[in-house]
């Protein structure tokens, strides 16, 4: 019989319970195997205590809890060739979509300044763009950028997007590599970050970048918060280059109460809610995985080393 | 030469322009004609005082700068027989669909209560729903219920639509007449008014239909004030029964200082931006109409005058 052990700190029972509905014909495990055990071919893990990893004996795959698994590659916690999948289950990219549609819709139709003139009981319509006005760039064409990219193309806005390497996307205009970075947010009116954290995308969103987007713009984060360079953001707000943020990832997560962004008069702090996991769906996706590995197909998602996601 | 009347209150002459640009073999005027100047073939009109469209000589169409007409059909000043078209430019459904969608997606992901949670500082995860895990209930099947309807759709909204003939919307249950009406907006999380305001439609969100939602539910009202009995919707708000509204049209409008909206902790009150008539292409549009019209043409959003709209 085929062993799999949850690490989740989260709700490790509940997953497991998910799990052993899945794959009735394995043992699920939430308790940590010592190093006499029978061997356990498969971890699920979100951000392991170090040496957890290492301590499972017979480990032969991988599942992360998480989209992102910079910090399992960081911490050299899983042994060189040994293959993880990141979790890239339907809900993330659909709570993904609607978390980023919810901030650009907002700002763009002004809601936040309504709710401010409301407070004074004063009836001052603003001008009103339409979305086919305002310029969009989305940073990343995976899993999540596709389907944010799509809703803004239907909504009516130009829209582009910019990725590592080159992706078409029906409606938008798509950019890709270093060189054109700029040329991808030039004139942009909302500027969106969906990628992966690698060596080569931290720091990437920079006074740069944000120098290149329309005077006023809107930022809006829901991948890392080590894509951003947080001076040249505060900066570039302080300025009226940018009109306004919304960050739901911060480089210390909870992010400090004495850091500036929480109470900054332009900056939306959400506290890593943008696309939560959801269990049910997150159970039946890497079971899926099992299957397909077990029977020797390509797995999607399976984390390349040498490229970082 | 045929002739056409500019009666706006807003910016006749940007108008007027725009539509000597579109039909240069016509005579544009923005000053009210004599009884005894040559025939005026075209009024177009806002929300005319009273006397200003009888006083027009030889006027054969009635192009309204409104979708809503409930004005010009009430206050008589049209003379039975003579033709009203409304205006449903592009503009118009594209701007509601950002609107609604904006204040539905940023009740669903809770921005405005994490905008309460920032200015304490603190990292407070609530539990994420995604879209599949709400119904939402749009009233009106037109074209502006239709384009809304399709967004929720496609971010996996459970979407319900009811107008007063049925109408096929692809990914929608769709309802029609007022016997379904409770059963339509039963169970929903989110209630999307788009209906026009006739005598069939008055008052018709009351204490029922309110009732007849999810606890909890979110009310968004981007047609008329009239449609809404406010005694009831205040009721609902202050019993928890609603937890909140985006109200952008009011019985009353500019709505009054002292009106209990205003102040009411979980209405967000708007001032009619929700779908600005953009003027480009309201021209546009209008000159297709008297194009269509001069060739005995189906002129589309033709008032029918029974139906009230």
């Amino acid at each position: 019989m085929k062993r799999i052990f949850i690490s989740s700190r989260g709700n490790p029972e509940h997953l497991a319970e998910l799990f052993r509905r899945e794959l009735p014909g394995y043992e699920v495990l939430t308790a940590q195997p010592g190093p006499d055990d029978p061997a356990v071919q498969y971890i699920v893990v979100g951000r392991p205590a170090p040496g957890v990893i290492a301590a499972v004996p017979g480990i032969e795959l991988v599942l992360s809890l998480n989209a992102g698994v910079e910090h399992l590659l960081a911490s050299g916690e899983v042994p060189e060739g040994l293959p993880i999948v990141r979790l890239v289950d339907e809900g993330l990219a659909l709570g993904m979509a609607e978390w980023v549609l919810a901030q650009a819709l907002a700002w763009h139709r002004n809601l936040f300044d309504y709710a401010e003139v409301q407070k004074r009981a004063e009836w001052l319509p603003s001008a009103e763009k339409l979305a086919n006005e305002r310029r969009v760039a989305v940073l990343g064409a995976g899993a999540l950028g596709r389907p944010v990219a799509g809703h803004f193309v239907r909504f009516g806005f130009d829209t582009r997007v910019w990725s590592r390497t080159r992706h078409d996307i029906p409606g938008a205009a798509t950019f890709a590599g270093k060189d054109q970075l700029l040329d991808a947010v030039s004139g942009s009116d909302i500027l969106v970050n969906l990628l992966p954290l690698t060596a080569e995308t931290a720091n990437i969103i920079d006074a740069a970048v944000l120098a290149a987007l329309n005077q006023g713009a809107f930022f809006i984060n829901g991948a890392r918060g080590a894509h951003v360079v947080d001076a040249d953001l505060l900066a570039a707000l302080d300025a009226g280059q940018l009109s306004g943020a919304a960050l739901d990832v911060f480089r210390a997560e909870p992010l400090p109460a004495e850091d500036p962004f929480w109470r900054h008069p332009r900056i939306r702090v959400s506290p890593h809610v943008a696309a939560p996991t959801h269990a049910h769906m997150a159970a039946k996706e890497m079971a899926e995985n099992i299957r397909r590995f077990e029977r020797g197909e390509a797995i999607p998602h399976l984390v390349d080393r040498t490229a970082g996601y």
